[in-house]
This record gives C-alpha cells, structure tokens and sequence, in this order.
C-alpha cells in the first residue's frame, strides 16, 4: 500500500492528503475542510497547480448558486470564465462537450489555461474530457461535489460522454493535476445520493480493506449522521484504494476490473429498470449483495460475510433485495448480455473469497449463478 | 541517433523499417513495397497488429478509389467496415469526427476494434483522434498516402480536428501501433502536391543532418523524377529523423519545436494569403528560405548554406520567394501575430547556426528580422 498510496495527516489543517501514484501523471487528493468555509485557504491550496493567467470552471445549474462564489474568491485577479450547464446525465453529451469547446475559443483559452471541474460526477467526467482535448491537454483540476464523485470518479482518469448507444462511449483516459474534496458539500446532500454514495464505500472495504469495513461496521450510526471525522476517513481511506488499485492497471488491462464488484448484477437492474429509477449506488447496493451470495456459492466466501455485507448495506440505508421491483432471472441473465451461448463458454464476475479479497472469476458454473438469481428475483 | 531510431536494411523485400522510441507506445514504421501490389504481403505485414476481429477503415472518396480494394483484401475473414468521408481540410471537424463515432457505434465496434487511416493528413489526424476517444482509445494503423503524410503527420502522435476557431483546436496526442509507408502512391500524386511534401523532406536535413541535406543536393533529379531508392531513402530517413526529435519531446514542452522551422513566416504567408492559395508545403518552402536568410543575419549561418538552401527548394520545383505575391513587410509581422509590443518584447523564431543544426531563440532582434522581410516583400 505504501508505495502507491500514502496518507499524510495534517490534522492543523482538517485536510488529509494521499497522492494518486502514476509516475509522471501523479497527483494529490486533499479531503476535508479544503476552503469552502475559507477562500483565503483555498486560494493557498490552488494556487501551486495553478500555472497560468486562464482558468475556466465548469459546472451546473445546482452547484453553482452554493459553491460557485467560493471557488471564484479563490481565483484573485486570473481570467475567470464559468461555463454552466444544466443538471443531468443527459447533459454529459458530444453536445455539451462541444459547446464547452465553443465556449473556451470564444474567450480565448490558450494552451496554459485550467479547467475547474465543480460539480458531481457528470461534471467531472464531461470537464476531463475536455481538458483532455483541448488544444490537445490542458491542465485541470477536480472539486467533486457528491460523495460519489468524491469516492469514485474522482480518481483514475477516466473522463467521458455518453453517446446514445451506451454511457461512456467517448473519452480518454486523463488525469488531474489535483482533487479537492471539501467535506462540507456532503452536509446538504439529499439522503438517497449520500446514501449511494455509501455504496462504493463499502465496495472498498469488499474488495481491498477487511478492517476498512470492520471500521465502517463499528461507525454505521455516525455515517448516517454524517460526522465529520467518520467523512474524513472513508473519503480519503477510499480514494487510498481506489488509487493503489489504478495505480496498478491505469489503462484497464486486468486488475483494476474488480472495482466492477457488484457491477455486472448493477447495471442489468438499472438497465432492465430503466435509469433514473434507481441510483447508481443503490442498483450497485443489490449487486453486492448478490455478488456475495453468488461467492458464497462459487468461491467459498462464509455465509456469515456475506450477511455482515447485506446488514452493512441495510444500516446505511440502501436496498439489498429486489423484491417488489418485477425483475425475473431470465431477463437478467439477458440484461447482462450473458444469452444461453455465453453462459454456456465464459461468464465472468468479480467474486469474494473472504472479506477484503476478490478476485475476477472467469467461469463462474451456470448452475450457481441461476440459484443466486432465484434467490433473488 | 541509434538509441532513438534505428534503420533495418530488408533489402529482399524492399521494404525498410524503423523504430519511434516511445518506451511502451514505441512503433515501427515500414517504408517502401509495403503491400499495395501484393495483398498477401500486405496481410502478413498487419498481421502482427490486428488483435481483435473487427476493423473500421477510415479513408476518402479520392483514396478509397485508388487503395482500398488492396486494403480490405490484407483483412481476409475480420468484420470490416468502411467510413467514406469527403476530400479537403473542411472535413476535418467535430461534424466528421461525431459522424465516424455514430458510424462505429452504429456497426457495434468495441474496445478491441482496430482503426486503419488510409490517406493523407486529414484523414490520418482525423482518425487519429477517433481511435484516441473511442471508447477512451482503440488500436490505430497509419497507412499514408501522400509524401507530407509520409514523412510528417505519421511520426509524433499528433491527432486533431479543426474547428471555426483554429486548425487543430481540438486532439489529444495518440501514436499508432504501426505506420505503413506505400511509395507506390507516390506515383500518382499531383505533382505540386509532391513538391509540397518534399519541402517537409529538405526541413528535415536543414534541422537536424547536413549529411542528409548533401544527399538531397546530390540526388535532386532522381527525387524530381520520383526514382524509387529515393524516396524510399527519404521517407526512411525523414521519419527517423522527425521520431528523434519527438523521442525527445513526446508532448511538445520544448526540443519538438525545432520542427517549426521555417513555420511562422509560412503559416503567416498561408494565413495572408488565404488557405488554399498555397499549399501548407509550399508557404513552408518559402518560409524557411526566410527563416535562413534571417539566421544569417541573426544567429551566423554561412550566407552560402542559406543560398543551398534556396537552390535545392528550386530544383525540386518549389516556390522561394513572395515576389508577386502582393504581401508587405507589416501584414507579415501582424499576421505571425507580433504586432509592436510583442516585437519589442520576446521574439521568438527557430533559427539556425549551421546547416543542419537548429535553435529556438528567444531574443531575435528587431532590426534582423525587418531587414528579412524587407528583402523578401
């Protein structure tokens, strides 16, 4: 872990720091009262990454009446231009990149200007991208705004757009020259976001970290009341996996699949649900708890593990079951494009030996995965 | 040199081969018979490079005519499907680039799909910056079909589109896994179009290996009357130059721009006189004939190598001077966007010391500079 991932306590400051290692592409996560609360603070932590006289930051309509102002104080007297886009995954689109493209050359951002990416997930995804093509890279920076962006795409470069035939259809990978991850925006996050934004967390603990999960065993109460030191923790103790896992396998060759923990099971029920009915993070939710029974059956994950994930998933408010939602087995075996051909060759799925540790399974028996489903469906 | 580029002689089958040293990115470029006269040795010669089983030509309404039957037969089995777009520079755009997304998407090409360029520097810059985005980067090959593409956009990584704004606004840098350098198409090229793509070949000996410039000098016929050991020698030796100086310099931070020689009288020439009057080679022709004249003045360049240099552009039937061309001394310094407060200030221009070997200086002096273009306006 060390060597890819170092945590720094600066606890003077209520910032934590750990660096992204990926040799010349290397950069610096710093979690908790980053300066939201402070211009003057934030100024100071920007201002090393900030090389030129330019920046642009981009955001959406929701962020921009609370944060926006903060971000501008700490930009003194460069050119500031604020691009601002509607709320929405719909919004994550060619269109909008092109637009955004427009815009820049409009106000004539060269080659040293600094994109801000100020917002959720689609924000971040939409404002890499761009800054990955911008006059072929410019520099960016990420303040992420959900926990979710502040757990998971906030770190490991990929930046997209949708297109209308599947998500992420168009992008690169590219990485920021830093993440500024301010616990205070989780305060007025509602409820279900937090709480989906919980379900990476614990996928972190799943995958990488038996104590990290211990951890979050022992703190549910204080997670669902948001305390700041339990924020803190989970954001920067997530951000250290996510990095160590991506720091081994940037392009996505190999190991870095088994952050799809949950995913395969995930994305057939928001895609059978259609999207929008349920969260990422809670369709992610039930797809670790059926990843874990599916372990049980197939990598000799205990019974008792898979029942403290499910009890887990449950303290923080999320859905482990898909009871009541009208979903049956055969449609999601086809969902996950998994037809009677390729469940009869390779099926594939991150699967749990014991707590902390999984593995990607590449023929997962037919038979186990049906009983997972028929438990569930 | 050689721990840049190395030349493999394979003198049996006419082919030679070299290196661009990009440690993990690194690929070879093969000059000479590639294939376009015998598919089979053009299937064995992409074998090595097409993992997956599916390829998406991409390529032009001038081209497809000419090659592309003896590209798809290299392809045997593979599901092959084939983008047409129109020929000219107007067609390199976000429209073209969207267009080629929707096409792929639409054939339901994956992340293992593998893109082939099959024309000049439009299509290859296009295609380029496709294969860097699709589904954040897919395998790419470069099959050039003209001399410029040949020994200039096929080395370095640079890929792009334009848009309203500006000539490549909007690319990342992305290499290839191979470059297939047919001379055959050479064959076919309109003549100022050759010429065009010669003045790139001289710029090469200029920058970086007055030997190469004398054998220019000594084989200037054979090149005007596109002798096949010629241009095959210098399509070699053009390319490893140019993937020396980018081995150096990947992302353009400061050693690359010694390409530029000659560039910002051409591109202001080209800019003045509207694009298309000139061709790109051509304005460049022109340009580094300045640009030598005012190394003589400016940084010791013996005023006889500046007079080889103007000689040799002539022999091979390019232009070396803006008389008739109706541009003055004034439009030049604006149009290469130095009006007073810039010319007072840094002065920046490739210059050289001796044939051969070049500098970026940062400090040109004024008087130098205006003593050049009063020559020449």
């Amino acid at each position: 872990m060390s060597n890819t991932a170092g945590s720094t306590d600066t606890t003077s400051l209520n910032v934590e720091s750990l660096t992204v290692s990926l040799g010349e592409r290397s950069y610096p996560i710093f979690v908790g009262d980053v300066g939201f609360s402070d211009p003057a603070k934030l100024a100071e932590g920007l201002a090393p990454y900030l090389k030129g006289n330019q920046v642009a930051i981009i955001t959406n309509e929701t962020i921009a009446p609370l944060y926006l102002q903060q971000v501008q104080s700490a930009l003194g007297n460069r050119q500031v231009d604020v691009f601002q886009m509607p709320d929405g995954e719909s919004y994550k689109s060619l269109d909008t990149y092109t637009q955004v493209m427009d815009f820049l050359l409009e106000k004539k951002h060269n080659r040293s200007t600094c994109l801000i990416a100020l917002g959720g997930g689609v924000v971040g995804d939409l404002c890499g991208f761009v800054a990955a093509t911008f006059q072929r890279g410019v520099d960016f920076i990420q303040i992420p705004t959900t926990l979710l962006s502040q757990v998971d795409s906030s770190v490991g470069g990929k930046t997209a757009v949708n297109h209308p035939a599947g998500k992420n259809m168009i992008g690169a990978f590219y990485q920021p020259l830093a993440v500024f991850a301010d616990i205070s925006v989780l305060e007025t996050l509602p409820d279900r976001e937090y709480a989906a934004g919980l379900a990476e967390v614990v996928k972190y603990g799943i995958i990488y970290d038996a104590d990290f999960f211990a951890w979050l065993e022992a703190n549910a109460p204080a997670l669902v009341q948001r305390e700041k030191y339990a924020l803190t923790h989970i954001i920067t103790r997530s951000c250290e996996v996510k990095a160590a896992v991506v720091s081994e396998d940037e392009r996505e060759g190999g190991r870095r699949a088994i952050l799809n923990y949950g995913h395969t099971f995930g994305h057939a029920i928001e895609k059978l649900l259609g999207y929008g009915r349920l969260l990422h993070g809670e369709a992610v939710s039930i797809g670790m708890v059926m990843a874990a029974r599916l372990s049980v059956e197939f990598s000799g994950l205990a019974l008792a593990d898979s029942q403290r994930i499910e009890k887990l998933l449950q303290q923080l408010n999320l859905p482990v079951t898909l009871k009541g939602l009208e979903l049956n087995a055969e449609a999601m075996i086809d969902a996950m494009g998994m037809d009677k051909k390729v469940v009869d060759g390779e099926l594939r799925f991150v699967v749990a030996d014991q707590m902390g540790s999984v593995r990607v399974a590449s023929h997962v028996s037919v038979s186990a995965l049906e009983k997972t489903l028929a438990e569930f469906c």
